[in-house]
C-alpha cells in the first residue's frame, strides 16, 4: 500500500492524497460507506463504483457471527463473496463487542462477550480479531483496540490504552507469523485512544506511532463526549501524527464534523448516517436535511433533490419519495440511501477540489455556517 | 391503440403481436409486473427498462388509497408520478375490494367496503372506479366488475355474471362523457366473468364482446377452482374471443400456466409471483425454484443463476444470497427479485420465439414436464 500526498492546503492541516490499495485507489480524503454484513445496506456493488464510492468498510463482529468468517474465507474473501471488487477496510470487531453485545469480562487477554442475536459466548482476543480479519482479507484491517464508553472515568481510560498499545502488538505478532491467505497485501491500522484526556491521547500516540507502518486511525471518540472536546482530541492528534501516514477518523460523519476534521489533517472516514438515516426518510441535500415522511411533501411535485450527482435526484418528486416511505416500499428506502451516499461523495469530491485549488479554508468556513447540526 | 398479429401458430391458438400505446410497444404474449403501490416492489423503472419489460401494472384500490388518486392526477398521473414511462395498465379495483377489503354490501350500484389499512368506509361504483382510472392515467384500464370467491353458487355467479354487464356498460358510458385528462388514449377492457360454469362465461362472453373495441380480460379464475376447470374455461373463451384483439387472463403467472394459456390464445399476464416469492427467498431459475434460505447453500459457492440474463446471475453465489436473507438485507430481496423478473422476462421471450420459429408446440410440451407445479 502507498500513500502519495499530492497537495497540503497552505491555511490548514488539509491535504489531498491518493492511496494505492491492490484493488485500487482511494482519492482521500475519502469517505468509506459502511457494509456491516457483506453489502452496504440496498446497494449492488455496481450501484457504489457509479456514485464514485473508492472503498467500503465490513464489519469483524458481524461478519464473524453471521455468516462467519470460516465462510467468507472459503468463498475467497469478502471482496469474492460480496461482489464487491474495490478496496475494503475491516473493523477489528472492538467497537461492536464494547457497544452491542453484552459485555461478560475484559482481562489483558481479551474480551468475554454474548451475541447481540441469540446470546452465544464468545470470546475475542487480539489474535482472533487478526485471524478473522485475515479470513475477511480486507486491504486495511484494524488492530484490537478496547474503546471504552464515553463516560468512563480516568483509569479506566488509562487502562484501555495501556492495553490498546500492548494488543496493538500481539496484533503485529500475529501478522507476522500469519500471512494474507489471498496473495494481496493487507495493511493495519493501530488505533490512538484516550478518550477526551490530551495525557492519555499523548500517551497512546507515544506508543502506537512507532507501531504504526503505513497508516493510523484516532478511535475514542464520538462516543458521547462534547463536540468541541473531541475536535481538541484530533487537533491533539495532529500535532504528533507522522504527516506522510493516512488518518482514519472512525465512525465520525456528520457533513461538519468532516469538514472540521479534514481541516484538522483527517483522511479517512467511516459512518453509518447516510444509509441509517436513509431508512428512516432523512435525506441529505445541499438545502439541508429533510425528513420525507413529513405530511407537508404530500403535494409538493418537486425534484426530491434536483442538485444530486444521482440522476434520480430529478427523476423523483418528493410527493413520490414521501409515499413510498408512507406504504413501506423498499424503492423509497432505496433512493433516499442513494441520494445520502451521492451527497456523501459529492461533499468529500468538493473537499477534494477545495483544496486542489486552495480555497478550502473559505468554502469550509461558509460551509459550517450553512450546516448547523 | 393498435393491436397486430405477427404471426399465428399452426399447432395452437398460440400468436405473437404488437401492441402500440402512446407510452411505446408492447411486444405478446407480455407478462405485466405488479407495480401494486406506484413501484414494483423494489425496483427503479430503468432497472425494469433493463430487464426489458414493457408494460408495468398498477393497483387502483391500493393507489385510490394510498396516496389518492387527486394526488396522482395533479402529479400527472401515474407515469410521471411513478417515473415510469412505458405503458401501463390499471385495474379497476375490484379484485381487491372483494378479496382485501372487508366488504360491507354489494348492491347493483356498487360495493361499499372499508380499507384493509385502517377500516375507513368507502364506496366504489363503476362510475367511480373510471373516475380514479382518469386520475391515474394508464394506458390500458379495466372495466369494474364483480368477481366472486372460487366457492360460489351458481346464483351468485350468474348475478356477478349479469351485474358484470351493466357495470361495463356504465363504465363506458363514463368514459364516453369524461375525457381522458392527460391527452392520451385510454382503452378499457371489459372482463368476463362466469367462473368455472360455461353457461355463465357464455353469457359473459356474448354480452361483453360486443362491448370491447380493442381487447378483452379473462377475469374470475385463479380464485381457488382446479387447474383443469381453470384451462377448460380459457379455451371455451378462445373458442368465442374475437381472434384480432389482445386477450389478457388476470392474476395469472405460474410458468407453465403461462405457457398453457400462451397455446389457448392468451396475450397479456400479470401476477405478484415474481417479486412476492423472491421476497421470500423463492428464486426462479431454468433448473427450478430454489429455497435459496435453504441451509444447503450455505457454503455452496456457485452462482446463483448462471443462466439468467441478468449479470447478477453469476456475480453473487448461492451462499452470498442465503447469507442477505438470513441477516435481512434488503440487498437479498433485490436480487431474488430481480432474477424472478429476468426469469419471467426470459420465459416470455423464449416464448415469442419459439411461435415465431413455428416450434413452440414442442418446446411447451417439453416445458410443461420439465415444470411439475
Amino acid at each position: 500500500m502507498k500513500f502519495k500526498i499530492t497537495k497540503y492546503d497552505s491555511h490548514s492541516s488539509a491535504r489531498i492524497g491518493i492511496l494505492e490499495t491492490s484493488h485500487g485507489k482511494i482519492n482521500t480524503p475519502v469517505f468509506m460507506p459502511v457494509g456491516t454484513l457483506g453489502a452496504v445496506k440496498t446497494f449492488l456493488p455496481q450501484e457504489l463504483e457509479t456514485l464514485k464510492t473508492d472503498i467500503i468498510l465490513g464489519n469483524t463482529y458481524h461478519l464473524y457471527l453471521r455468516p462467519g468468517d470460516e465462510i467468507i474465507k472459503q468463498a475467497g474473501g469478502l471482496h469474492a463473496f460480496s461482489g464487491w471488487e474495490g478496496p475494503m477496510l475491516t473493523d477489528s470487531g472492538g467497537f461492536q463487542v464494547f457497544s452491542l453485545a453484552r459485555l461478560n469480562k475484559i482481562t489483558d487477554n481479551g474480551v468475554e462477550f454474548q451475541s447481540h442475536i441469540d446470546g452465544s459466548k464468545h470470546f475475542f482476543t487480539p489474535e482472533k480479531s487478526m485471524s478473522i480479519q485475515r479470513n475477511l482479507g480486507a486491504d486495511i484491517i484494524m488492530a484490537f483496540d478496547e474503546c471504552p464508553p464515553g463516560e468512563s472515568d480516568k483509569s479506566t481510560v488509562k487502562q484501555s490504552v495501556d492495553r490498546t498499545t500492548q494488543w496493538t502488538k500481539r496484533c503485529i505478532n500475529y501478522l507476522k507469523n500469519n500471512p494474507s491467505h489471498f496473495g494481496w497485501e493487507q495493511i493495519m491500522f493501530p488505533i490512538i485512544q484516550g478518550n477526551i484526556y490530551p495525557d492519555f491521547r499523548k500517551q497512546s500516540l507515544e506508543e502506537l506511532i512507532p507501531l504504526a507502518s503505513k497508516g493510523i486511525a484516532i478511535g475514542g471518540l464520538a462516543v458521547g463526549e462534547e463536540k468541541s472536546s473531541m475536535m481538541e482530541m484530533i487537533a491533539l492528534c495532529n500535532e504528533y501524527l507522522p504527516i506522510e501516514q493516512p488518518r482514519y477518523l472512525m465512525g465520525i460523519g456528520r457533513p461538519n464534523d468532516i469538514v472540521k476534521a479534514v481541516s484538522l489533517g483527517v483522511d479517512m472516514f467511516d459512518c453509518v448516517i447516510p444509509t441509517r438515516n436513509g431508512r428512516n426518510g432523512h435525506i441529505f441535500t445541499e438545502d439541508g436535511i429533510i425528513n420525507i415522511k413529513n405530511s407537508k411533501y404530500k403535494s409538493d411535485f418537486s425534484p426530491i433533490d434536483a442538485n444530486s450527482t444521482s440522476p434520480i435526484g430529478e427523476q423523483f418528486s418528493k410527493s413520490y419519495v414521501r409515499h413510498l416511505f408512507n406504504v413501506n416500499e423498499i424503492l423509497g428506502i432505496r433512493i433516499a440511501s442513494i441520494l445520502n451516499i451521492a451527497f456523501f461523495m459529492k461533499l468529500m469530491s468538493t473537499i477534494r477540489s477545495e483544496i486542489e485549488s486552495e480555497t478550502f479554508d473559505i468554502w469550509s468556513r461558509s460551509y459550517l455556517k450553512k450546516w448547523l447540526d
